[in-house]
């Protein structure tokens, strides 16, 4: 295989339709990095909700056991898997950012990012692959009549960029990722503007035409993604 | 899609190296129910098995939150899943029966059993895919040379069966599951003698003679499934 | 102590009315195995049968620390006892066999089942001694007049089975169980009809024709048990 | 039944060897309150002891869900019991006041106290049961040459005492603790020493004088426990 | 520091709104002691009051993990704290002794003591701090009429006592405790009635004159905190 | 008050020593917030750590239940405090950051940043109030000896910038943090660089010349932190 120029993204595969129960069901790969994302539509609010007619929109991510290098280990026993945490926090703020909740009207909106295959950058695959998961299971509860107006406000997309060995590199796999000195993760809008920005020096500081860089970089991924996200799904299940 | 007999499986597909980190990786289809069973090779004892120099496998079952009609929530806040509780269990007895764990010698088997889209008949597939990956997993540690000898003594195959409106039926999906009288599942080895046997009566007792129609139908369905395991992969990834 | 044979049961004796509050309470001993079981009627359904006019019946099993040859830590932070899960499920399901859930109306019954000493079979003991219970907390509800119709449809009554050294035997002990190839619980009606029936080989696998006589002596045996449940309590607390 | 005198204790009745597997097995009933208290030798040291040559006993104290007047739920997910929690605090440290510890060398000792029936006065029958299985279990592993000297350097006993409608009253059964305004636990040595002291104005405040004539009365109660408790076996288990 | 006499307290230290939350804030110090109590008024009742038009009152302890000499962990995974939980029930008792739970109608309290700095006697800081508390929060209460009459009936102050090398001694600092033969705690009303008593002979057994000397003892350090507790705060937060 | 201009800090105010115990002990307050930091020093590594010389940094945060302005309940039962688990993992790799692990040797430091009172920016100010702790408990550990070499190897200082109403602003409260457009947080070096940066469209987007724009103001912000850091403690506690 022909390698990566610094600036190209890996391969994107996404299969729609990929299981039959949830609404929006995505198996989103970007090169060996595999993630499970779907959508489902539940008529019901979170507790805190109740009363106001605005829904919600959540989060949750986890990796298999075997998706990993070394086999890791299921959450239990009530210890907490702080970086999951971490994850579906940032997930479900950037897709929140793109639902009007009033229209959603008083519905929660599950996104499910189930790691199959780890190879760097699964929190930004479980951002795109959720999103077309929303976007389904929206258009499937348009279609059941469930809500009447489509509450999907804008486009969402999200890339890692980093500093490897003093250069730029976008879309990091594990390889790359675990030998950065910067790594970071950028969500945007389809106009490019910022949804949420998380860069952090591993290793050591970054200066800021160092940031204005990366953030260059990422700018030219996000749009691919987008041209990706809403060609026809790459293999339909029957 | 033509009707199936009562005596008929549903479509298997087997594709062994699904994922990558794993030993042994294999997707178990059976009609609509798929699901992801790894088998990873730890060189590493269980805290009572110190001091001596056996192994051990241990199964872990558990379904996506997407993967049934309606979302399940993933098990948290100590909260059991008592039904993959006795799945996960039956799962490890089955596949121990076949294992010399002083051949296995100081090692722990991790058999992880992950639902992606469940309809009907989950358990046996994970046994039936689990056992594949064992292989996979026991013929990477000889070439690996983490072993010495072989410790798979035996062959192992599951099928369920059942009373639907008085009728024996062989490997019930989700909708005959939720209609039957009796529900069965039958664990054998190649010789079609039992590893293990769970009969439950949900709606209704059954004489001795309808259990042994049973057995009979479950032995046919079991000896499909052996050349099933042994087929080379349905599919295999690159 | 004379020998028992193998096709023998232990001695039983079921002292009902043991404790005072639960609405059935029995001491249900098989040789030097002792469980307390008791059945309590609540006015109240599980969340998810609210809505309907249905009832539920639930088993928990625990087993004291003391009660097991080294002392059994108490479950805590979390930690499944995954044995006393698959058991008390059994448990539930074999009782709720013989409940008429519309003639129960929307209560509950809770059936406990607390091992006060463990000497092999508590699970079968469990259920028959819980049966017992059942029927006494449903008799001090019809005397109450919380319901108004008997909603108990039938006997139930379990023992072991297996087979240990090449030879059948009834109802095995921990010295047997510890030692057994073959290790199988029947759950029976009155009419000798299959409710439950869960089979393993410990260490070997087994036939057709093995299964046909173990099941044929589980049978000599359950027809006595259902003897003694119907016998005055063998004493009776003041 | 004649009524009892406000002084005097309920019927005590202590059955030692109730079990066969702890060093030490007692049901201690006190009128209607019966609690099985075991005590187990272990021939290992909690962590914080490692490294020393000192013993430790710790006290675990749960009420079986049907021992109450209604039943009571399993502590289970995490939720701790606080009652209890705060009972076994007390327990271990009456028992621990009587061992030494050098003596003891580096074992434990587990008191585990069961609530089969509860009536009222479940703490002190756990105390005097607990020491009554305390020896019990330093009997059998002298005898077995475990520790070579016994630890035990006193003697312990316990009763609660109360202001009911503004009388003193001695050994409170549930229907006089719930209409208490002054609940007392007095634990003692055989010298009529005080090892702990609790006592809460449940519904009111007390005088010091007041105060005074309640330790009086646990005093004369206590006595007659120790006697009790020397006593051979009310009941032997063969 | 000229040496403290031994029936004398340490200096006390109450300052008033510490915080600017909760109804009452208050950083009682005692010597090195500190311990931050606050008082929360919640418009709601606990679950088992519903129905009523009963309030309750509730408090949570807890120490910093940097509190103590050597950092304690903070409490996680299920694991109870024992010794807080014990604590936290005292100083719920002691508090609602003084409150008449109809005038405080359907609302509940939240005493929360949160231990900056241990040094001996944080559980009789936390009472004392917590009273204070109380009353700030019920005075704000009525002045955003809440409630319109004051529930709280009495007062409460608490303190320790013990014997240390055969001597008693007043309020216990970590050094004292650490090697008191006797530790006890004493909670009383401004009748100087007892609220709560609680001996612990942690070396020895004590004898009933020494229980009355230490009571005395008590009484007289109780006065004087009666008297800190209703001084203005000794540094107000503007 | 006057009134703060948009790019003005809140008054800062660092107690050192604040408590006894721990290392380093610091109360950091800005403005309204206040937030204790103690660094504890531990002769110990974590178990993934073992085996080689390098220690570890790891930071915990947590709210005190009435530092928000409704009471915040206690994490407990499992539940996850998924906000608070974010954020310590924010602070812990900012620290870390300037440590060098070879120098610290086998040893971990332990941040803990409670919130006393939260008034907006409780992260940032976790962040540089934990700084000083580090640099005060490496102080005494060089002092004790415990180490050699200095392992800190640079300064740390964050702050947070936001939109509001379409205009930058440094440093949110509480009030202007529930308004704002965009929030973000920035840690940076010394020489202003950048170790961390999270920025979020809470309820919009944001272009890459607004990004600048609050870069610069944040830069302005973090000097005038750093040079509070290094000034003697605003108050020192005796």
């Amino acid at each position: 295989m022909a390698k990566r120029r610094s600036d190209q993204l890996r391969p994107i595969k996404i299969t729609r339709n990929y299981t039959k129960h949830a609404g929006g069901s995505v198996l989103y790969e970007s090169g060996d990095t595999k993630v499970l994302c779907t959508a489902s539509f539940i008529a019901d609010q979170p507790g805190w909700r109740k009363g106001s007619e605005l829904g919600w929109l959540t989060a949750e991510y986890s990796m298999l056991p075997s998706s990993t290098h070394s086999r890791k280990s299921r959450p239990r026993n009530g210890h907490t898997d702080s970086r999951g945490t971490e994850i579906q926090r940032l997930i479900g703020r950037a897709l929140r950012n793109v639902i009007d909740f009033e229209k959603l009207g008083p519905n929660t909106i599950y996104i499910d990012c189930d790691v199959i295959q780890a190879d760097g950058g699964t929190r930004t695959a479980a951002i795109n692959g959720g999103y077309v998961a929303l976007v389904d299971a929206i258009d499937k509860a348009l279609k059941q009549k469930l809500i009447s107006e489509n509450p999907i406000v804008g486009k969402v997309g999200a890339i890692s960029v980093g500093i490897v060995n003093g250069k730029n590199v976008l879309d990091l796999d594990y390889q790359l990722d675990s030998t950065a000195d910067v790594d970071m993760n950028v969500v945007m809008t389809e106009k490019c503007e910022f949804i949420e920005l998380q860069g952090t020096g591993e290793r050591t500081s970054f200066t800021h035409s160092q940031l204005n860089a990366m953030l260059k970089m990422a700018e030219g991924g996000i749009k691919k993604i987008f041209k990706a996200q809403t060609l026809p799904s790459s293999k339909k299940r029957k």
